[in-house]
């Protein structure tokens, strides 16, 4: 198989086209790696995605990977792949920062259920990846490791918190990254690097050692380069975890095979509210012409009222600063200076709210939940939004350390996003065009609870019609 | 079968005793509701149990319970038997007042898990009673219906909140009933009105339909006569309830089988802090005779530290002042005057408790029960403890409407049982005494999660020596 055209090499083959080309023998995971490195040895210095960067261990996985294959021993769905993930999923034994000064030199004593998942699949570890500190950031700001640089365009944002998993899959310097969504940390640096990333339903996959954030909003999941890999990477890891009992019992499909590419009849409603408050009108172009090329694949398309909304963003933001305060309790009592500027102010005021409002915000969790699904997905199949509303912003513009005034623009970043944290449905972010200055642009499809099959279904055949997510960013 | 001696007739016989009279043909249902209407008759006007009696459906049902036997048909494990209810478990089409002045008129649409299994297996229901305003006080004070009445002694508490069920299973008015039990509500009535009260472990009993309190805390369970009342109350409205999802999936096993009698074995643990601060001495002296009882049937009894216990108080404290005051929100804003002095004024504290707290106490809830279990039950098989630690008190002495400086008397009151809620386990209290003022003492027994089978076995034993369930209050 020849690699696809660009300067990346074999490193521009996705997650799944890497692991079958690998399960053909067509390529082997040691050269795959050596592509990869290099890019990381070319661009990270600017890009900044990689914490820690275990070469020695990946060349020797990649190698043992390949002598299995030459064996003929049965090779997992991810054979031979290398991966990098965000530095919050614990490893037993080796060091995570969580992106802070405080767990700079934390050594967990587990590891995380997703990591032997995909260890148990065949996927190569490259290291651990910078992301907002406590991954409690929207941008990739992050004041401990420095800031993630976007590859489209360096003072650009990557998006958080999972800075580092989007910044890199962007960048060809692996194949897919596990990131984290709270209020859209997966699928903000999808949209702003220009990949795809899946938030699955809220407890589809499992959390235990995985950094908690906000119990009642984490997620764990992929950023990738295609709906595709998000699929074969979402079936190796979901499914039932004795050791976090919140994940689902519901039992995890072949989302593979639903890639199909027949969307016909398939029914999507755009919320009229909320998603495009001052939207800016390049992404709504982009939005609106994403539409189409579903249309003309057979999907219909509605307008549809989704009054439920306003309350969906009070109640989960209160959530959030409420689980925040909490976990941090102590460190903010005993090591306020450790923390950065922003994250700090940000806690702070999670310590004021009353605790019957955040019992009244769980309460109403299933209300609304309902309540929203028979605005917005009784008689539709899916929710249809762009997942950033305004063009990429610089670091420069969101950085609040530097300027409080840039507080509004740094909390816009995850308004498209944080609703579907609250509501607990899959949503996806697919790559939809650029804007005007060269930036990337997303687009989100977001389904009823566990219809993550239908969810990847559309956004594998949107992919089939369009080359967003084939596109590289011009490193150089 | 000759009814027991007393002045109660039929009405003086325990529910399974009742059961089985009825069903060996030995009884009518008919007979025995007469004899338990006549004493709600004579007494009620002065006990003040009841908030509504429906005699004339009651009736009904008896003589159907009859015809039935009569028919052959098969009968359920409480076919015939009287019972009356917290006014907190909802039936459709019926008032469920809470004891409230503002459910004074609300008419569920839905009706409780626990009373449809009642009715399943033949219990016949009496009607609602008593209970403090929206089961928030340890008293059975209450300024809408009037406060409820102690049958041993009328000036004295009936403990709270489930007041009408302790205070009318004492007078024999019925010989079962609902309580529920959030912070001591079933276990307190049934120390201080001398009967029989059990506490599952949290989650055993189904929640459907019934008031809620504070989720993190809400048990529902019989205050009965006996042990092996209680066993087969239990079995009845025991398992998992699709309309509660919070209900425990664990297997209900044969409680009443494993009343054996046989306790020689058995590991006590008395924990020395908490449960005797300011014990008064006549309760510690019944206490330590109903120890002498279990240990001359062959137990063991070991003085134990559980530090945990500080913590567990002040956690399980904030849990239910929280969730009272989420599920009091609207009213609270809206109809403030309606309300109590009291409850308003407990209420409003707990308006002030900030989230993070809040979050705390769930999260460290886990930790601190294995601390517990460590502590008090790791080499032990069940704790006990007095149910009230102190002498039983007036209703005067503890009416913080018309003295504030009552209040530590009054919160006094549930010292004891308070800790089983937060650390959810199972707990039942049986009768052990009278005080040097003829007020029943109890015996709080705990065991490890869903131990009940163990927890229902010594209290029965205890029972097989000792005549205290069987005194009757004098009515006259």
């Amino acid at each position: 198989m020849n690699a696809p055209a660009g300067t990346a090499g074999l490193a521009a083959l996705s997650m799944t086209e890497a692991a079958d080309a690998i399960a053909r023998g067509e390529i082997t995971a040691a050269a795959l790696l050596e592509s990869c490195l290099a890019r990381i040895e070319a661009h990270d210095g600017r890009v900044n995605a990689f914490i820690r960067l275990d070469r020695d261990a990946a060349r020797e996985a990649a190698a043992a990977a390949d002598r299995a294959r030459a064996a003929g021993r049965p090779l997992g769905p991810l054979h031979g792949v290398p991966m990098a993930h965000k530095d919050m999923y614990y490893r037993a034994g080796k060091v995570s920062t969580c992106g802070s000064r405080i767990r700079r030199d934390f050594v967990p004593q587990v590891t995380a259920t997703v990591l032997e998942r995909l260890d148990a699949a065949g996927a190569i570890d490259l290291g651990t990846l910078n992301m907002a500190e406590f991954a409690q950031n929207p941008t990739g700001h992050n004041a401990h490791f420095g800031h993630c640089h976007n590859p489209w365009n360096l003072p650009y944002c990557t998006g958080g918190s999972s800075s580092g998993s989007g910044a890199g899959v962007a960048a060809r310097f692996f194949t897919a990254a596990l990131g984290s969504d709270t209020g859209g940390s997966i699928r903000l640096p999808a949209t702003i690097c220009g990949v795809t990333g899946l938030k699955a339903t809220q407890t589809r996959v499992s959390r235990f050692g995985a950094m908690p954030l906000s119990f009642s909003a984490d997620n764990v999941g992929p950023l990738v380069r295609t709906a595709r890999d998000a699929a074969r990477f979402l079936r190796v890891v979901a499914g039932h975890d004795p050791r976090d009992p919140t994940s689902a019992r519901e039992p995890v499909p072949d989302y593979e095979a639903a890639l199909t590419g027949d969307i016909r009849g398939l029914r999507i409603a755009v919320p009229q509210e909320w998603f495009f408050d001052g939207a800016d009108s390049v992404v709504v172009d982009a939005f609106e012409a994403a539409l189409g090329v579903l249309k003309a694949r057979g999907a219909t398309v509605e307008r549809v009222s989704a009054p439920s909304l306003r309350a969906v963003a009070a109640y989960g933001a209160l959530l959030s600063r409420v689980e925040g305060a909490a976990i941090h309790a102590n460190w903010m009592r005993e090591r306020p200076g450790d923390y950065s500027i922003h994250l700090s102010a940000r806690l702070y005021g999670g310590y004021a709210i009353p605790g019957h409002l955040y019992v009244e915000a769980l309460a109403r969790r299933g209300p609304i939940l309902r309540r929203f699904c028979a605005e917005a997905l009784g008689r539709f199949d899916l929710v249809a939004t762009p997942t950033l509303r305004t063009r990429v912003p610089t670091l420069a513009e969101t950085d609040i350390d530097a300027d409080p005034r840039n507080w509004s623009r740094f909390m816009a970043v995850s308004a498209n996003t944080r609703p579907f944290n609250y509501l607990g449905l899959p949503a996806i972010s697919v790559p939809c065009g650029f804007d005007d200055r060269g930036l990337p642009i997303g687009l989100q499809l977001a389904g009823r609870p566990f219809a993550e099959a239908r969810v990847l279904r559309a956004a594998d055949a949107f992919q089939r019609d369009t080359d967003w997510h084939r596109r590289m960013p011009p490193l150089g």
